[in-house]
């Protein structure tokens, strides 16, 4: 499995993914989730991927590959398109495009080539927007009354999420808040795993401000896991019924 | 769906399930997934159910007639039997045959007859013991490094469980943590709704010490809600990245 989650504040965009990929518990891997494209200043399109790897490599490396035909136009190439609509539509139409072909492949042997994206993303003269892709290629928003998206194992992290995150909270809040939403799914699902892919993008800035990556160990991630840890059983204990 | 969760620590056990039925979004009802069976000072056990309602709802039919029978047996009355293991067998055949008989009915309609359950209980000079039972009738037993189980909607309710439950943890803190991964679970899925029933089983009672049924706008349950959430925004502020 797989946790990304993407936060929309007033005053930009949060992306985090994990890494882990599993096909069975036996067999684990490491494989990025986050892919950046930018034209810095300009443009910026960031993509959280979750479900069959095969899926998601496939549509990055066709979507990668259109961007850099020399031919590519407004249809074929995201970054090329003249809004962030149109790119996630055409994001959307390639990951549609590639489940059916994948699927062809694999009803045979019972197995799905379902994936989901996430794609956050601004160009200069544009708003931020923060997009949720489906298998099919459809796609939601979101909004000012659902200020974050997640896909994969998005139930353990959603708590504090729902808890904690309105639009005019502040861009280092919602990050704390993505890593201890992360933090939560981490702990209770072993199919998310570390290290983590950290991206900031502030609003107009049209480019990734902050690029983390966060490895097993790292003693920012660390430290707040525990202090989170320890506030929770502290105000667990404060509380009388 | 339904959430419901069972702890065991030392000095007894907590059961506390939701109300919530629904077929499909539009057709929601409240049905009580708490059952107490006791003869008190004797033998107490507490039933916990998820899952298909007609399943469900026969099986305690069954069982009830089953131990209401004047020729109730060992073997056929789950409240005659020499022990809880033998106990939660005859529920878990029960499970596993109504489950097969009504699966042959719902087949043909793509629709699935899974129910699971929990089951909770002490005879007079055995031990407390708590149980989840599966679709299929075995079932797994709470331990020393797992003192809690839950069925239904788990992931929103799990975090705070993994946090704050061990074996020694007291019975009132068991309770408290019970009512707060609900909490969670109740604001994070609509399919989980109010009215709740709790029961608490000290250790030794062989009887429900206490049965509470807590309905939407409960003082108590609404300023814990409202603790909670103040405690978890007040830490998510003073800890830093």
């Amino acid at each position: 499995m797989t946790y990304c989650v993407g936060l929309m504040v007033d005053e930009g965009m949060v992306l985090l993914s994990d890494t882990r990929t599993n096909a069975g518990l036996d067999n684990i891997a490491t494989y990025k989730k986050m892919f950046v494209f930018e034209d810095p200043g300009k443009r910026v399109i960031v993509i959280l991927t979750a479900g069959s790897l095969s899926t998601t490599q496939t549509v990055i490396a066709k979507l990668t590959e259109a961007i850099d035909d020399p031919e590519a136009t407004q249809e074929t190439s995201f970054m090329l398109a003249p809004s962030l609509l149109q790119s996630v539509e055409i994001i959307g139409s390639m990951l549609s495009e590639t489940t059916v072909e994948i699927n062809e492949k694999l009803t045979r042997m019972n197995q799905s080539a379902a994936a989901s994206f996430i794609v956050a993303g601004q160009r200069v003269g544009g708003d931020p927007r923060l997009f949720l892709v489906y298998p099919e290629g459809n796609f939601i928003e979101a909004t000012h009354d659902t200020p974050f998206l997640q896909i994969g194992e998005h139930k353990y992290g959603k708590p504090i999420l729902d808890r904690v995150i309105q639009r005019s909270t502040s861009l280092d809040d919602a990050r704390k808040a993505a890593l201890l939403s992360m933090d939560s799914t981490l702990r209770s699902n072993l199919s998310v795993g570390m290290p983590l892919d950290l991206a900031v993008i502030k609003n107009g800035a049209c480019k990734v401000n902050q690029y983390q990556r966060i490895d097993a160990g790292d003693p920012e991630f660390t430290k707040l896991s525990d202090a989170w840890s320890n506030a929770l059983r502290d105000s667990f204990a404060a509380i009388s019924t």
